[in-house]
């Protein structure tokens, strides 16, 4: 006998339990939730899903997530074209857009060089980028990639591949968490921190 | 500008977060998961979703969720059809199957009486219970709902819904659980652990 008394629930289950932190258990309650509530929900639910994987793109230029083919900051003639910060994934461009302290253009890598994973360079948009700064103009690179091994190893890269950029080619600082106390930093990062200080007259 | 760059993203994302237990944040983690894998993916999850919401049914003699009009309890022949064990939900169905410690036949009330809520004995299944005491033979009912104070307030009102009933009412031991130590077991059921108590040759 399978698990269940039904085998669609048994099939929702083991779809919803094929999602990343979805175990079995909240498998189960999502689908009786769904079960409990009026069929309408699971249609908004389905159609918006099948929706976004059907119709979404990447921009053409920064391959963020995007409806059309320039995303909308890629259009937005109030951005700062001068310019261009390099992440990693498109949650990297909502978080730096929350704290409303960058106002250029992005260019999402897909990922970081990780050799483990089995992601090279050729599998990241850095062909894109080298060809986009030689057409677009950029003051000023910021690299934003993760504090990691496989985000330094990119950062690296990337920089070597732009040795021919006239501009300011920048990383974001590492350090301490602001409202952080010293003694519960981690030693590298408070390393890091003292390594990168800052003269107190630019505070 | 909305929040993401997409506005099929924005759907999904609200969509998701409609689940119980599904926060924004994991919300856009499962919509840029679905969005990473093929498409086939997505199609699979919803039409399970889809299927699970418009084919199941309820077995019309128990409740419990069923593909057809027999659950496969039901319908089992090798089932006790003279013990009923009466529970507040499907799930109480499944926890009790994988004990293996009961072969008999279920009723689920479809919850438990709880006048906060709004949920008054008229909205579970507790007239078919009755009526179903008076149309099929057992020797035992088994009340096994929650050990809360609204699964007591409906094991009592089942109770007084049975008193006609010829056979043996019982309902499932409360105590402390198994592989539990005394001092760290809340001092209510340990009480009740203590009450009802068990001559040690029945162990």
């Amino acid at each position: 006998m399978a698990e269940y008394s039904s085998v669609f629930l048994e099939n929702a289950v083991n779809e919803l339990a094929r999602l990343p932190g979805i175990g079995r258990k909240t498998a189960l309650r999502l689908a009786l939730h769904l079960l409990g509530e009026e069929r309408a929900q699971t249609e908004s639910l389905t159609n918006a899903l099948l929706q976004m994987r059907n119709q979404i793109l990447l921009c053409e230029r920064c391959h963020n997530i995007s409806d059309s083919k320039r995303c909308s900051i890629c259009s937005n003639p109030r951005r700062d074209e001068n310019m261009l910060c390099v992440v990693a994934d498109m949650r990297d461009v909502l978080a730096i857009e929350r704290t409303s302290s960058f106002n250029g253009l992005y260019h999402v890598l897909g990922g970081v060089i990780d050799p483990i994973e089995g992601v090279s360079p050729n599998d990241l948009y850095i062909h894109t980028l080298v060809e986009r700064i030689k057409k677009e103009h950029f003051n000023e690179i910021i690299l934003a990639l993760p504090a990691t091994i496989e985000g330094d190893t990119t950062n690296f890269y990337i920089f070597r591949q732009l040795r021919h950029f006239g501009g300011k080619i920048s990383t974001i600082s590492k350090g301490i968490a602001v409202g952080d106390t010293l003694e519960y930093a981690d030693e590298i990062t408070l390393g890091r921190s003292i390594m990168n200080r800052i003269p107190f007259d630019k505070h």
